[in-house]
């Protein structure tokens, strides 16, 4: 039995209903014009995701039901009521249902910053045919660990509805549903269903695909049924979604797979059958409830069958230079900045960032400045002018000195304030500029920066948006190769300065300073950090895995003693396990150390 | 039969496991000095509250096991091991049991971001004695809304220990279960207990005790049994805790009750009748398994009974800047910082801020510092002078204008980029004297200037905690003419300027400028962002409350623009309902707004 189904990984805007309803009719249009009897969209297409406390203001939830309603009234209006869409939304209803036990207690005595989730918000998908809503699925597993949320905002649902459409049983699941296994999926295969459909909303970190192909295919297999997984795509302050959406059979078999970071339509042509699910079952089984609904018992007529794409995956650094750029590229235009500025010093950090913005937004939206001490080297302020002219971009420059003399001759200042105070002229002017221009300023430090907190706060870490705050150094000089060579293999100027690349790392705010004057070389930082970090690795561990004590106590500390400025900085794109930010939530005031005994010694049992 | 029971309610330091085991064996001493049978300490004793992300860290879940066993060879060390000691700690098992349903999917595939909680991390508390752990209980109910994110952290228990006692029977429970009916206290109703014992961390929210005296009543009613309610005290980053711990009786009487603020130990003389008690079970009652456990039959010796402190709440304005004092006190000492300086403008917000200051450290660790531009009023400087000089406080003065000209003959800044450039040069000199002399900054902002972002990024915002954060204007008003009427109580000096109290408020960035210029009113604007901040009220709502429609409109997008800014601040104790920071998260890049038609006019249903 033929279908034609299409997967559409669109880039959503947070909180606009109608210019992301707008998108769906676009789109769904699109899958018309390609003859397809059904569209997949992202998890909460409708408000964007993630949401955040926005779901707990009622007058949003209501608003996004409505759109909902409208939406599919709207498809009809425009000729696309006879395709089956199926799209992502926040549910609220009116009469909240019983809350689930140790989630939301729900004494009447409850203080006022007790739990607002009024009117029982869902995370919900919703299949609509026909100008009408024909059935809604409330999302049963909701993560709430990393970057998620979810148990702060939504109430699980447990029923798995399943539509017939065109004689092909379809169910509903979303995102997470799809990580567990016995999950929907699993009550999907002993209901007996021929497809599953998965709205998602899972952010981009390196090599994720390796993780989700293995894990559709599982949850396909657990289903008996093809599984059509559609990723959102796009940044959204600290996250970028990278889409990678892609059609299994239930034996396995990879159907179509999209491209990364790019909105795409892929469309799937299946033939299934029907007689190979042993039985179709509905009303309770295991924790869900499955309940059947009818769209059209008719299949559709014969079709000619087109091969679909299979994109293969990128290499890594283009995939995490993709990531970057639509980070970038999306915190700009979503939030409506015309341009950006950047101070360049000729380093690799700035002529990353800069070739990075050129990419995103297009050299003419660049604004680099020069912003010499009388520290600086030649080669800061001429790597800098090279930088800039490679990109072809906007560049200009401002000396310092002329404010640093100004505060030294009204207070005096030493040794790291005077370092600092540099730092801290060079942020007012390019806020400066910023406000003049309407310019958003970007920060150009990188993780390992980040992580031990080498940097000024109000100086060097101000700004809007931290392009490659998630970047570990050794990975900064690795992506600037890369471009590079992506350049040259294409016959184009390489953006960044060799000279950038390969002179050794210095702040420039002392004479003769380098980065390896305060820091072990980058490649032992960057270790430390990924284990202690990423991976949360406790001293013993660490030790155990090679790290030399005396480099581990002394990183441990500036990473523990940091997070007062990393309260303060600006956000950046996730690409890795565990970026500063939504990801790792630590109090500024604590005491724990690794690397100090936390227990008397002579009381060791 | 007679019981001395003590309550405890310190502050505690978050992750110093050593430290905050000390407290225990100091203040266990002192309950025993008091010859007290039993002291309950607050929740999460060991570790402090909130740990938030070091939770996840299986080192120091490990090290807080170890810690609890260790404090009680501790205290039968130093002779305490005849009284029972309740604390709150960090558990975790090394062999983690079987996950919820619905909150923590385990299949094998999970990405690398996967709830990462390895050793099923609860919220515990034990019952030492005789040098032994003898109960640990698991907190049942997990709070996640608000500032508080509990799901996120631990497994929630199944278990309630009834612990014998000299003959009386004591129900261990955790804060959060306090709140529930039917929860923990209801079990222990139907299980049939003498006592219940309460470790609390819940923090401070104006009139809270309004709230917890009649909750703490109608649970002592459904346990049939005597609550003793021990809260923490002290502040953590944003949030500030109380104390207000209090003992309860079956019948609804308040036994005793704690000043608020202060470390505090609260004994009472409990003479209970265990025959009141109809039926004593144990193993299942509702979803929870009861356990009986044995320290003593043998009843305590017959001792004269001394009357408790039943200590009043105090009044709104003393209780608010009693919170905020100990939130600046705490955050300056366990961040080992020595002093602070912030910038006196001669208005009301940095007089105020200098004040708490003064009341928090002392007038020798306050260093404030004039910095008038060619726009300040001559009043600006003598009232700052004056504020210095009530206080006793360390005051320099340092004029801006060489550092605004240098900047204005480099780059050509006009409007808002030239008003902020005075903010900036501020902040820049300020951040100087901080990393030269080790001071910390304060910064001065106000809750209504935070929430409509009328403040500088990097300038006036800069700082290294905000105090009066969550303070809107009409209460900073209010909070100064309180502390002044306090001051003339006790024929001290006024600490306040009243001609910073009756000036009309101006940012002094431009000639003549006036915050009238730009905002409606603070008793209007306020008003609003009770509305729409801390009540979630949609724009529906807020007309109906009477707002003026132009002026909602126009607060609503300066707040829903200013999270950019707002992101970038400094922790401020929280002391309303909703605060800017841990307990409103919104999205920067997001494109809802109240006032915007969001879904099609005629597409209305």
């Amino acid at each position: 039995m033929q279908l034609r189904v299409a997967m559409a990984q669109v880039d959503t805007r947070v909180g606009d209903l109608e210019g992301n309803c707008e998108l769906v009719v676009r789109w769904t249009a699109r899958a018309a014009q390609e003859n397809a009897h059904l569209v997949v969209f992202p998890e909460m297409t409708l408000t964007g995701y993630p949401p955040e406390d926005l779901v707990l203001r009622e007058s949003f939830a209501r608003a996004s039901e409505r759109s909902l309603v409208e939406l599919a009234a709207t498809l009809a209006d425009q000729g696309l009521g006879g395709i089956a869409v199926v799209v992502g939304y926040l549910a609220h209803t009116e009469g909240s249902g019983p809350a689930p036990v140790d989630r939301t207690p729900t004494d009447d005595d409850r203080p006022g910053d007790a739990n607002p989730r009024r009117g029982a918000p869902r995370n919900a998908a919703a299949l609509l045919f026909g100008g009408e809503v024909v059935v809604r699925y409330y999302k049963r597993h909701l993560p709430n660990y990393g970057v998620f949320d979810e148990a702060r905002y939504f109430v699980p649902g447990t029923e798995l509805p399943v539509v017939r459409l065109h004689g092909i049983d379809v169910a509903l699941t979303v995102c997470e549903d799809l990580w567990v296994e016995g999950g929907p999926c699993g009550v999907a295969g002993q209901a007996g269903v021929d497809l599953v459909v998965s709205p998602n909303a899972s952010p981009y970190e390196r090599a994720k695909d390796d993780l989700r192909l293995p894990l559709v295919r599982r949850r396909a297999a657990e289903a008996g049924a093809t599984v059509l997984y559609c990723n959102q795509v796009g940044g959204q302050d600290e996250l970028v979604f990278d889409g990678d959406s892609m059609a299994v059979a239930a034996d396995g078999t990879l159907l179509a797979r999209s491209p990364q970071f790019v909105e795409h339509l892929a469309t799937v042509d299946l033939d299934l059958d029907p007689s190979s699910v042993p039985e179709r079952r509905e009303g309770r089984i295991g924790p869900m409830t499955v309940t059947r609904h009818v769209v059209s018992e008719e299949p559709v007529a014969a079709f000619d069958r087109r091969p679909a794409t299979v994109v293969d995956p990128l290499s890594d650094c283009e995939e995490v230079w993709r990531a970057l750029v639509l980070g970038l590229r999306d915190f700009i235009d979503k939030n409506g900045m015309p341009s950006v500025v950047l101070g360049m010093s000729g380093g690799i950090d700035s002529a990353l960032v800069a070739a990075l913005a050129t990419d995103a937004l297009g050299a003419d939206r660049v604004h680099g400045v020069g912003l010499p001490s009388k520290w600086s080297s030649e080669h800061s302020l001429s790597d800098a002018e090279d930088s800039a002219r490679r990109l072809g971009m906007h560049y200009s420059v401002v000396p310092i000195a002329p404010m640093v003399d100004a505060y030294e001759a009204s207070v005096e200042l030493s040794g790291v304030a005077a370092e600092n105070l540099q730092a801290r002229v060079r942020g007012t002017l390019l806020m400066g500029l910023s406000n003049q221009h309407g310019h958003l300023l970007l920060a150009t430090s990188n993780k390992s920066e980040v992580a031990v907190g080498y940097s000024t706060l109000y100086g060097d870490a101000a700004g809007g948006f931290a392009p490659i705050k998630d970047v570990p150094k050794t990975l900064v000089w690795d992506l600037a190769r890369w471009r590079n060579a992506y350049a040259r293999d294409r016959g184009e100027t390489e953006p960044i300065p060799q000279n950038s690349i390969d002179k050794p790392p210095s702040a420039e705010l002392a004479p003769g300073q380098q980065d390896s004057d305060s820091l072990p070389s980058y490649e032992v930082l960057d270790a430390v950090i990924a284990d202690y970090v990423d991976r949360d690795l406790g001293m013993a561990e660490l030790l155990e895995r090679g790290h030399d004590p005396e480099v581990v106590a002394r990183v441990l500390r500036l990473i523990d003693t940091a997070e007062f400025k990393r309260r303060q900085s600006a956000p950046g794109t996730k690409i890795s396990l565990k970026a500063f930010g939504r990801d790792r939530r630590l109090p500024v005031t604590n005491r724990w150390r690794e690397t100090l005994p936390t227990v008397r010694e002579g009381a060791q049992s």
